[in-house]
């Protein structure tokens, strides 16, 4: 099967997590004036962040937010609350600095990178944004009649993700949040996590941005339909026959940039369901991909769940985010900030002069000391 | 019953949350372009801030945390893992700027103040640590023997906090964080929620900083007989009689914070169990003090859950922390801001030309535009 020689050398390029980083990270933590292991979550993130990157960090990672903003197909099917035409007016609203991640991205003091990954109209926005539209695909076809796009399109949206994850390596960048937009595309997740888990369509599907129950009805509905018109689930389909069928160029998009950032040792933070299927799409290309992979946030969707057990993975935050545009992975960015000023700031217990736990103390008290 | 005038006078200017306030609020972040209440908890801490100022924010909260540490009389009873001793250093840590709570305070961009609240030795830090020390108690007495302080001296500490509270809100503090160091000072904290929900001791006593299950059977003893040496649980004992009887000396200056910045109208950002606690005796004072309290982070200690339910708070975080000392509250504060910066900084729908959801669009539809 023909995959590109990026995305080959991307996949082949994937390191496991480095355990013996991650246990010099826990001992240096040990050290720091407090009871061992009482900062939990924050130091179990230090030591993740050190593993991936394959070093004991030294200072603050640089982070970077990637939005990447599709139009689909499959919203034709009346299955979100919101007209197609608003993915073309947020993608506006990002490069004008307005939306939500546009000031969560500011407060968490990361660098906004804007995609148009394929929005009708989305050419008429060209400050700030960054077009990246393969084969002219603007908008994917309705998944619940045949494949959404062809597989050489999904093919070259992935490169182009890496190729951006390559640009950001090579500017400085060190840690990734992945954010997306596209009316409709929380559809378009729950086909893939059906296709993929597999799952049933009926428990994955809910109601997104805010559907009734009778828009969820016709979800669930477009789901079913777009496995049978795929022939989907089965044994013999990789990633890129899945997403071609049921995917968005959005999510085509992030899925390279996941691998792309993993072939360097960049951690991704995965923000709500659509943005941890495509971690998901992404390990379905390389397991190990998952290595790089941290939770940002558990999102209130109900594929996010099983995806995210898929990935071994358990959120940071849980805030009932149902957004998207990678709120959840901004707003976990200042957890990464600490967890690593944790390690390089505190005092240890020598330096500070501070008496360690019992086993420590017990030869002091020995020597007459007390 | 006596309770000093400026303990009086803050009770007395307590105010409830500002229902109104809170409703705008919530319009104008349903104004935002996103789906409404996409942003979850973001929003609902938005609100209660706004609730609790008694007015819509117009830009980020200026935050500050206080740390207070006392010495624990009970801690000869074995019940800690670390040394009396380490209460000091941990003073001169903080004062040093080597602690977690330094590193996570610049993190926040929070101002830290550091309050010896009766540490054993505390007088020879001097740098940066205030004194608050009422009658020259630097150690409570032994809680399983009887009082742990004088009843006048709890109503000074608690005095001390509330003047505390008042000075940093004429600096232009807007928003608190509370923090506690102690040696043994969960032991203390398990008493005092023993005895106000009331609880059993083996349910609200946990491992704190991380001792045995030896140590943990001595620290329900210890507790047991606390109350007991007290004629505790009883419905006739006031707050005050609490306290002093097997509180401690940070927590009744904690509570006085508590109370004073209730009464200034600034939300109040409860770290772990020890901090909750001196919520919870704060609204034995005054039932509406709980309006102005926010839980930052959700603790280990099983102590703290009931605690949280009957002030009926649900954290922010969940991340495994048991170190105390404000690191909670601090790893909070950049979703305060973030909170803030949603209300004050996004776009509107209006603003930006998005079009809202479906109840927005079908007049547009019915002009026949689509």
């Amino acid at each position: 099967v023909n995959r590109g020689d990026l995305l080959e050398r991307a996949i082949a390029s994937i390191s496991p997590l480095d355990d013996d980083v991650a246990a010099e990270t826990a001992r240096l933590l040990d050290a720091k004036t407090k009871p061992p292991r009482s900062l939990g979550r924050l130091e179990e993130l230090a030591c993740r962040l050190a593993a991936i990157r394959g070093r004991v960090p030294e200072g603050p990672l640089r982070p970077a937010i990637v939005v990447a903003a599709a139009d689909h197909g499959v919203a034709a099917r009346g299955v979100s609350a919101y007209p197609n035409e608003v993915t073309a007016q947020m993608l506006a609203n990002f490069a004008g600095g307005g939306a939500a991640i546009c000031v969560l991205a500011r407060e968490a003091g990361a660098g906004l990178v804007i995609v148009d990954a394929g929005v009708i109209g989305g050419v008429a926005v060209v400050d700030g944004v960054r077009a990246e539209v393969v084969d002219g695909v603007r908008c994917t076809d309705d998944l619940t009649i045949g494949p959404a796009m062809p597989r050489s399109t999904a093919i070259g949206m992935i490169e182009r993700g890496i190729a951006l994850a390559e640009e950001l390596a090579a500017d400085g960048v060190q840690v990734l949040g992945l954010g997306e937009m596209g009316i409709a595309n929380t559809t378009s997740a729950s086909a893939l996590t059906a296709a993929l888990l597999p799952a049933e369509p009926s428990q994955v599907c809910g109601p997104g941005t805010g559907i009734d129950d009778e828009g969820l009805a016709r979800k669930v509905d477009a789901v079913r339909r777009g496995l049978a018109a795929n022939r989907l689930p089965r044994r013999d389909a990789d990633p890129a026959d899945v997403l071609s069928a049921v995917g968005g160029l959005e999510v085509a998009f992030l899925v390279g940039v996941t691998l792309g950032a993993a072939a360097r040792r960049i951690p991704v933070l995965l923000d709500g369901f659509v943005s941890s299927v495509a971690g998901l799409v992404a390990t379905g290309f390389r397991e190990s991909a998952a290595a790089s992979l941290i939770a940002a946030t558990r999102s209130p969707e109900p594929g996010h769940a099983p995806v995210l057990q898929r990935l071994g993975l358990e959120p940071l935050l849980d805030l009932g985010l149902r957004l998207g545009e990678g709120a959840g992975a901004a707003l976990a960015l200042p957890l990464v900030r600490s967890a690593i000023a944790i390690l390089t700031d505190m005092a240890t217990f020598d330096a500070a002069g501070v008496d360690g736990p019992a086993p420590a103390v017990e030869p002091r008290l020995a020597a007459g000391d007390a």
